[in-house]
């Protein structure tokens, strides 16, 4: 039987990858296989482009060559590591999907449109069976983000940005309810944790 | 005056780099500034795509992976190099460009649609000016740019392959006369020099 894929989603420092960990625990104690891993990344071509995507570059970086990149990294990702796991059984947790580029691009100005053409491009329909949304003021994300250290060319965003990123990941959310669970993570981890817990249970 | 735009295609070896040298000097001793560049490349950002786009990965690279990419450093190359270079004045000379995408991803079996999308995304209406195509029968190319070492995964390609982007190449060059024109690239470099003389010299 295929597994199922998981993804986390929200703004700078809202916890993804603290609870894709809780999400993988909670999956391999009901004994199933887990991979986890997450975007853009997951692969050592797509970690490549990782790094490309998040590194500041002098000469800049347009909208459009982010997103591209984005979702050259996804069709990798998605062709050498989701679909394969996903094929043998295995459950597939992943930090930060395609919500994601609906939101940063989306929050630059890319139409929806030109995402709509780049995800049918990239992925052959590999849908989550369950997000995640992880929401909490972008000044607390950000905030948490940068005690944790290095930084990347997303931090360095203004708040009004992360404002409009907020609002995109609420908004797909209310539009796929089947798919998506918006989660308050403005309160400890543990109680983050705990409010997933109930949602596995219901949904898995 | 806005500069002018040159681009050199064809397949592996036949004499893209070489002639494109030969194409600034010719615009240099008639007192222009030229800015020689090449594709995937020609800036630090692109040029980094371009080393994972002719890297030979262990986990292979899907058709829609090298288009984004491809996608993705063009868009950096025209808004940080080439379309300031031409609004101050300067010719551009390119070493591949966007036949190059249109002949070796189609070759692939991308679909000229997702081509004509990714073109509106990256590109601002960044058209050549004149496009000479170096033809060749693919084994003399591949032979040349064998010759010359080092190699790189379009180089492990197979001839049928090479085959088909020569023909794009020819189509796309009966399609856009006005643009485009096609130099026998079979000959020495000296006689093919001296054709692109002739094209220049009634073109520009
Ligand atoms: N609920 C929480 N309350 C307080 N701090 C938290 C909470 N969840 C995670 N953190 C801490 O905040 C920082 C960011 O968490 P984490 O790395 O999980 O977020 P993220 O969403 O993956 O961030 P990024 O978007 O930068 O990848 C970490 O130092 C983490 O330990
Ligand atoms: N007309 C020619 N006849 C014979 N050899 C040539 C000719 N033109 C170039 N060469 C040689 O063939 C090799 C390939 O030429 P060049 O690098 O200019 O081709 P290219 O089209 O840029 O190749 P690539 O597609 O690999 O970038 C070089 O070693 C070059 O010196
Ligand atoms: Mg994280
Ligand atoms: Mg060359």
């Amino acid at each position: 039987m295929r597994g199922r894929l998981i993804t986390l989603e929200g703004g700078e420092g809202s916890g993804k990858s603290t609870q894709a960990r809780h999400v993988r625990d909670w999956l391999q104690a009901r004994g199933r296989e887990v991979v986890l891993t997450r975007e853009p990344g997951g692969t050592p071509l797509a970690e490549a482009v990782r790094e490309l995507v998040l590194h500041r570059w002098d000469e800049g970086m347009t909208p459009a060559t982010e997103l591209l990149l984005m979702f050259a990294a996804r069709a990798a990702h998605v062709h050498a590591l989701i679909e394969p796991a996903l094929a043998r059984g295995a459950d597939v947790v992943c930090d930060r999907y395609i919500d994601s580029s609906h939101a940063y691009q989306g929050a630059r100005g890319v139409d929806g449109v030109h995402l709509a053409a780049l995800e049918a491009l990239a992925i052959p329909g590999t849908m989550p069976d369950l997000t995640l949304v992880l929401d909490l003021p972008p000044d607390l994300g950000l905030e948490r983000a940068r005690a944790r250290g290095v930084g990347n060319r997303f931090e360095d965003e203004a708040l009004a940005y992360m404002a409009r990123v907020r609002e995109i990941f609420l908004a797909r959310a209310r539009q796929a309810p089947q798919r998506c669970v918006v989660v308050d993570a403005s309160v400890s981890a543990e109680q983050v944790a705990a409010a997933i817990d109930a949602v596995l249970g219901a949904r898995l």
